[in-house]
């Protein structure tokens, strides 16, 4: 198509009047109906006497069921001792050790609270809700770009020199938003980090742990018998969640840490709450049983969410060959699209068809894309249709600007 | 009976080899097992969608479904805009809300974590995870006296003149650990309070609100629409739960505040999770319905609860009449038992028996009783006749050691 095609077909679209929103990663009805088992799990005939034989029902259990600890444990190829089991949100469990190293500092520490300045690190483009909650607190943001492979790790390694750099974001399997998993070489590398900061966590946000769209999926390289191998455990904060295997929002999370680690943040939790809901814990376990039943569900989101990454793959491969790059993801929930110079003008053109994408800059801290050129596309929440008339304009678009 | 007939009926129990634990305000399983049908209140078959067409299944709804806020409105007797719904434990919300204001202050003010000191008002005798929390966070806590009916105001408005002076515990109906209910004079004065420190909250933590042992139960004035009456409704956070009318850990808990304090409060909560679990918030309101379904639950806890408070009443009347004070209250779940001089070695005599009570000073700030007086009885999770048994140890102990 020439550009007064392209043009036409532009108008086309726009007076159709759609409103297709793209912006979040929401699970769609379908992958949400595959969970409605899990509501029969348990019910006024069940036993709801854990493992340990303790009552469900009433207080206690600070760090989880022993039960639901052994589904993560598995889930993460990690030992059950590691494994706190909390509410409904990873999110928030990350908020908490955040918080908690505010006001109480990490494992001795001073209180980031006292210190004149918090540093992170965060690979670019990332999750949104990282760099918001980092924002929030008032913590220094550094940019490190991402590769094929992960992190750019030669600055990861210069970065932690700075003592008031503490942290880092990494998802390292299926990576928000680009979707790439951290190579076996990048994940040795993170392994045997020595920052000069002693306070200093990898926050290792394994949401995607089971999230292969193909039955060969990405391999990560399980970072806990790593680090061993450096004496390099307390690095660590680990964190997953059933949030896009069962219910969003009404899922079980949980952190995997050191033992050190482990009664650091337990020497907080008790303060906070007398424990989270047993009940759904116990819920999960009993639908899941074990590792392969979660696996099960998770295979049957992929079968839901495959066709849509394909869909847009295809599109993107037909409509934008050589004229733009995009990431081509084996897994997890965004695919990314790189226009340097034309995100932002981009996003706006489709916006006039009706179609909302997460604003340019989302994948960045504080919002600024210095290339503006990243687009972050989120196949799961819209049907086949739709998503097709989402692409097919964004396309458009694309072009268009060129 | 003289010392020595007492001292051999000691001995009698203590050869019995009992193991009694009184130490937690727990619901039995009696109770417990009368909340069973909520789980069947929502199944695989049942409609997930809220009221506002929400997907409850999917991520969203940060300050909780709207029939959930109804119910809780309805329960607290405040408007449903002013409620926030979170996860399972109000105790996680009053933490929340400190933690918050360590972190970004209330309302605008200096985040608490920025100042030298922050004191808290503890009417005393009170709740022992309410001064941990403090005690933990190096808050520095300042006894208040309480009285029958309520906490010493004219000391209260002595203190909230000290700058530094944040805020003051309150349980105001059925209160931890006494069981008495603020009378009216005493909640027209918190709502008039006019402390100096603008970020000054009463954590008005109404965790018994619908705890009635009997129709017709205390009358607690409702805070808010007092307060309106002096501008003054930003002074207040109150707290409840369902944790014992539902399940304790697996309930849902709520927030309820003025307009200003809502905006402030959901200014971080945001950056904290992207929701909490609705789920269990629709289970509540499909298995309650309205109010009257709450009512109706409390209503048959208490016909559990009651029985064990009038136990505990007739054996303390019977044997300790003129030798000791306790309070009789009408609900919650806890009576004061006051030994002056003795709660100490009273407690360590129990636990001659195999009796364990909680441990001395528990409900007081730094577990510091300066008078060594007070003992707390928890009725609820003891069957009737190990309660007898505890009691009458408890009953022993005190004329032993008199």
């Amino acid at each position: 198509m020439n550009k007064e095609e392209l043009f036409k077909e532009f108008e086309k679209y726009k007076k159709m009047g759609l409103h297709i929103d793209m912006t979040r990663g929401k699970p769609s009805s379908e992958q949400l109906d595959l969970s409605m088992p899990l509501l029969d799990a348990l019910s006024s005939k069940s036993n709801l006497t854990s493992k340990e034989g303790l009552d469900c029902r009433n207080y206690g259990c600070l760090t989880g069921l022993k039960e639901c600890k052994e589904l993560f444990a598995s889930i993460l190829d990690v030992s059950p001792e590691n494994i706190i089991v909390y509410g409904n949100s990873s999110l928030n469990i990350m908020y908490e050790c955040l918080s908690d190293a505010f006001l109480y500092g990490v494992c001795g520490s001073t209180p980031w609270s006292k210190l004149k300045k918090v540093k992170w690190l965060c690979p670019v483009p990332g999750y949104d809700r990282h760099f918001a909650m980092c924002e929030h607190l008032g913590i220094e943001m550094i940019n490190v770009p991402m590769g094929d492979d992960g992190p750019d790790m030669d600055l990861v390694e210069e970065l932690v020199k700075d003592p008031d750099v503490k942290g880092i974001w990494c998802v390292p399997k299926y990576s928000n938003p680009t979707g790439i998993t951290y190579s076996d070489e990048v994940v040795r590398r993170f392994a045997r980090l020595k920052p000069v900061a002693k306070d200093f966590r990898i926050y290792w946000d394994n949401a995607y742990a089971l999230h292969d769209l193909y039955d060969d999926g990405d391999k990560l390289l399980e970072i806990f018998s790593e680090t061993k191998k450096y004496n390099n455990e307390d690095l660590i904060y680990e964190f997953t969640s059933t949030s896009k295997i069962s219910f969003p929002g009404a899922g079980v999370a949980a952190l995997a840490v050191s033992s050190n680690n482990f009664k650091d943040i337990q020497s907080h939790l008790g303060y906070k709450t007398i424990g989270y809901d047993k009940i759904n814990q116990l819920r999960h376990v009993n639908y899941y049983k074990d590792f392969n039943g979660v696996k099960r569900v998770a295979q049957l989101q992929a079968s839901i969410l495959r066709p849509k990454f394909k869909l847009i793959e295809d599109v993107l491969e037909k409509e934008l060959k050589g004229i733009a790059n995009w990431t081509k993801p084996n897994g997890g929930y965004f695919i990314s699209l790189f226009v340097p110079g034309q995100a932002k003008e981009i996003i706006e053109k489709c916006k006039e068809c009706g179609v909302t994408l997460t604003a340019s800059g989302c994948a960045y801290p504080y919002h600024k894309d210095n290339d503006n050129s990243h687009i972050r596309i989120a196949p799961s929440y819209l049907s086949m249709e739709e998503l097709k008339t989402a692409i097919v304009i964004l396309c458009l678009s694309v072009k268009l600007l060129k």
